[in-house]
């Protein structure tokens, strides 16, 4: 059994702690959250603490917390020969370097306390100063039946770049979309099989193949009668802008 | 039995015909294009021809061509007692008022030749100039076994605008986020299931409430790394718009 102190209870905390608590070969031996209050529901699934001096001895100690807090916590920790690991996807490992055996943990999915996530679909991209802590990472991101693959620091930090155009800019472009449909009296799930298709292409397809729309084909008529009906600036900035950019990567 | 003339073999055309073909209750009695070529391969699942002229007497006619010829492909046509309707989303119905009975059939969602379009899941946005033209309108696309709805040229133009965002321009940020990861010797198909999440999100959560990431946090720190790892100038300024954009809503 692999016993995990799990810091942090925000959206990635919350749904490892599921995920931990659901498994049969590891455990959240102990829950650490700066306010007792958000995990006290779960205080008889676990031992919960919000003091960093009641921490118990541990295989790993994940932390779950913001960026800027890492480092704070980290240092604050007594974690002998157990693993420290962040699950950040921006914050280098090193940050984590006073401690014998440290990692990163990163799941590179987007979570919602409301949504419930399936771990079999998320890839963990792990990291660890030596090849034993690395070994145990795999193993609890195996526990988890999680696909992990082996990402360094450098490469983290790009992949959440890449992660903030797949996932919040995404996003935000779903939200102007409920926007127009508001504006025209018109239900935003009218857009949800279009949506859905345009993610599900890009198992098959590389999303610079699949392209298509009045940018690319340079249609001047639909791009300027669409400017037309946007009534926002920002929406048309954004218009103009993501259509230039489509036309200059397709020449 | 519903008799169809299929007008042009573009993708929405190419899909049109094998989802009628397949369905027990319309049949294509000829396909049109202006380049036979395209479609000698259906030669022995229906009549092909290339002249306007030859077109046989119909039901609905369909006209599935680029925007800017719909027009002059619709006043060469003599369709009678036929329904004319173009399948377009920022034409409004009226270039085709020189029929008798005229409509709109559009299909909300992308198409690529390459893959299979599930038509029970493909909202048909429906719109004509008398009842009895919409009730047969609505008699194909329930043939199809598709969803469909009343949207008028001027909904379903905004409709359109609100399809580039959610469509072509995500789509856009895929390719951006496949960039980046060939940049950095990552495997694209790592962004899969996160592509396939945010997408999933928008059927119970609203995307203004599914927002996260930096720029929703205002974590400069963060977002000025992001900006240092973008090598195109494209992408930064791509970046930097949509952050603003997400703070502009977000307040």
């Amino acid at each position: 059994m692999i016993k995990v102190v799990l810091i942090g209870a925000g959206n990635v905390g919350f749904h490892l702690f599921q995920a931990i608590y659901k498994s049969e070969k590891a455990e959240v031996i102990q829950w650490f959250n700066r306010n007792k209050e958000t995990i006290i529901p779960h205080s008889k699934d676990t031992s919960i603490t919000d003091k960093l001096s009641e921490l118990q001895s541990a295989d790993i100690y994940l932390i779950s917390v913001a960026d800027t807090s890492i480092r704070d916590i980290s240092i604050k920790l007594n974690a002998q020969d157990g693993i420290v690991a962040h699950t950040a996807g921006s914050v280098p490992v090193d940050v984590l370097k006073t401690h014998k055996n440290y990692g990163v943990f990163y799941p590179l999915q987007t979570f919602s306390k409301q949504k419930k996530i399936d771990f079999k679909q998320l890839p963990l991209c792990l990291e660890a100063n030596n090849d034993s802590s690395y070994t145990s990472l795999e193993l609890l991101a195996k526990t988890l039946n999680s696909p992990c693959c082996k990402i360094d620091s450098k490469q983290r930090k790009a992949l959440h770049v890449a992660a903030v155009f797949v996932n919040n800019f995404t996003n935000h472009l779903y939200a102007i979309g409920e926007e127009i449909c508001n504006e025209h009296n018109l239900p935003f799930s009218i857009l949800e099989p279009l949506i859905a298709e345009t993610a599900s292409k890009v198992k098959t397809l590389s999303p610079k193949i699949a392209q298509t729309g009045p940018a690319l084909r340079n249609d001047l008529i639909t791009l300027e009668n669409h400017l037309d009906i946007l009534t926002q600036k920002k929406h048309q900035e954004l218009y103009n802008l993501l259509t230039k950019s489509i036309q200059e990567k397709h020449g």
